[in-house]
């Protein structure tokens, strides 16, 4: 789904990784983190997509409200096993989204 | 793969968009995109993955150049058909990457 997200300004968090080979439990951890994410104070909302690379695009109200999520312990300890298990290599790129337009049929 | 972006600031054109049914040559266009946008000025880098949604993000150097390949004539004609043709909504967001960081095994 796209994500409804405001009028800008507001915040993204893409996160591109690639995975190792094996489940390891990833895809419980996948949807745990994206359902604990949207508890936190200030997130608007995450679109996500996986071929040979994953893209998961979190949008937030404010770069406090990212530091929150990335700091929140059981995040910390998801995102240590992805170092340790998940991920072979991933790139984690914090934006201003300054302007947006859309479309729709 | 993981565009290899410089040390930010740059800037990044998430395109999030959920496609109609049937291929209508998109596969050929979006290959024919792909190549042309990297041999625009400025340009960075690219990932793109889809599932449910596809979301393909560019990298470029500046907000100009973002302006350039949005006015780019062949590309013009492309965003016409995907608006016509290949999809049945999108969101565009135009970003400034502000910090990243990465991990590699």
């Amino acid at each position: 789904m796209i994500a409804p997200t405001p009028t800008p300004p507001y915040f993204a968090v893409i996160f591109t990784s690639v995975r190792t080979e094996g489940e390891n439990g990833y895809t419980d951890a996948a949807e745990r983190m994206a359902a604990l994410a949207a508890e936190q104070p200030g997130f608007l909302g995450v679109e996500s997509a996986r071929n040979e690379v994953g893209i998961t695009v979190s949008y937030w109200e404010s770069l406090d409200a990212i530091r929150n999520w990335k700091q929140n312990a059981e995040h910390l300890l998801v995102q240590e096993k992805g170092r340790e298990v998940f991920y072979s290599s991933y790139k984690t790129r914090i934006c201003k989204v300054e302007r947006d337009y859309e479309f729709e049929k």
